[in-house]
């Protein structure tokens, strides 16, 4: 297959090493810097050897010429992403953001097929051109439009550090994925601490279980213990690791905390739900990255 | 006036320093380490000539001789000085503590004269004899039995930089105080900022004013509006100073959350209010106090 990957952050370059492996890879980075990165060095993932066969690189303002579209920019880059795809003959494109707020903007795109992917790897982007894999996890692929997976599926490369499957329900994984995001995220990058305080901390554990009750309302989801059981699993199973909120805080940079905690928000509206804490850490985040800019 | 001071902290000193100017103060300090620092080198306020004259010392396990006791200890020291308290002969027992859980074991002193004060002033702890009088404020004092304020009136010592204020209610100068803390110390503390944030940066002044409801409300009292704006002028005034309970933190000291933020919590559950945001708030700097213990 030949793929363009949009976006040149952890998960784009995670993508390219390794369906490089099997497929014609195309990276679309913002930045000229890091096409040129890129072009020199190949894509290295910490501990394994480059990956430079078939790559290519191209900033975006080339066209995109590949029958498969991965989209693995931030959800704020999306909003000047969309009107492009818009102008596209028909192909695929899967969207591989956190978070649901890009939902609304995939039902635009209906000339396409269009699939929606849930990213479970723990990747960490060192420089440009260099990632660290630090956790293996699946990647999982769901159609937004109701479209046969059978062409799809040859995007596996079954290499068992980096496992595709396919589900039928894409509301399901994309909000299963979010209310763990929702839950860890804003509270581990508001307290400054690694996954597993959320379950040490009693104080802490509180919060996330309160949390976790007005993201599970606001998402409409069933299975109440399992779903708790499944972010208390996460925190437990990465507990020294710091959730990428934190990092994006740490490091200056903008969160996803629109995409994530704004569109429980919204939801919440919507059925005319009360989230407090919801609520209060969306605006202690919002606050946070404000003086952080100004520290800088 | 023979006054014994019980508590060598920041506020207790500063009482120590000035009140000596006219009255024979004793301070009983925690620690026989503390007495004789103070017996060496008396107290010292930065910036003043030291304060020895009529200073003397002890521990606490001598028996308090003077009249007049001021209690200048933190909330949670006050549950061992209480039965003691209690079992002395009559006499003025003023309260200089933060928030209002003391209420509750005053009510057991009825055998004294017992008075409430709270202390505007700005004042730090530099070492166990030394402070640092940042703000000049007053002391405003007040009768919990009634008590006629004549006698007490003979306190002040009629110093521009130390005021002695009256008020013949108790209840509105402590909630007032009570109020502006209940606001200002936990988040300051949570968002690592000093006061001036509260008000420049726009989430966290949607907190503030979240936070300033539902402690408002708890405390049953009027003038919202009123109590809104000094509460924001307190920010503005203090804008760069740090509040006590983020500098507790920072030092990996017990806080005074359970004083404030834990007594409007039972305010709010006697009067069945909904309080979320305090809660949060309590439950966070509970959960970061265990962090900084745990990091030490």
């Amino acid at each position: 297959m030949e793929i363009g990957i949009i976006g040149g952050g952890a998960i784009g370059l995670l993508f390219a090493a390794y369906l490089s492996k099997k497929h014609d890879v195309t990276v679309y980075t913002r930045t000229k810097n890091q096409a040129h990165m890129l072009i020199q060095n190949g894509v290295i993932v910490e501990g394994q050897e480059p990956f430079q066969a078939k790559l290519s690189y191209a900033t975006n303002s080339v066209k995109y010429q590949e029958k498969v579209l991965i989209i693995s920019v931030k959800q704020y880059h999306l909003e000047n992403l969309i009107p492009l795809i818009k102008s596209l003959t028909p192909r695929i494109i899967i969207f591989l953001q956190n978070g649901m707020s890009h939902i609304e903007k995939v039902k635009e795109l209906s000339m396409h097929d269009v699939y929606l992917g849930v990213v479970e790897h723990g990747v960490m982007k060192i420089n440009d051109h260099k990632i660290c894999h630090s956790g293996i996890g699946r990647t999982i692929i769901s159609s937004f439009n109701n479209k046969d997976l059978s062409y799809i599926n040859n995007l596996n490369i079954h290499d068992p550090s980096f496992p595709i499957e396919f589900s039928e329900n894409w509301y399901n994984i994309l909000a299963k994925k979010l209310l763990a995001n929702a839950v860890i995220n804003p509270l581990t990058a508001l307290f400054n601490v690694s996954n597993g305080s959320l379950v040490t901390n009693l104080h802490f554990y509180r919060l996330a279980e309160k949390l976790f009750q007005e993201v599970w309302e606001a998402l409409n989801l069933q299975n109440k213990n399992e779903h708790w059981a499944y972010v208390k699993d996460i925190c437990l199973k990465t507990a020294n690791n710091k959730s990428s909120m934190l990092k994006d805080l740490q490091n200056g940079r903008k969160t996803e905390v629109d995409a994530i905690l704004g569109y429980i928000l919204l939801e919440a509206e919507r059925k005319t739900l009360n989230a407090p804490t919801v609520e209060f850490l969306y605006q202690s985040i919002k606050g946070i990255e404000i003086e952080r800019e100004e520290g800088e």
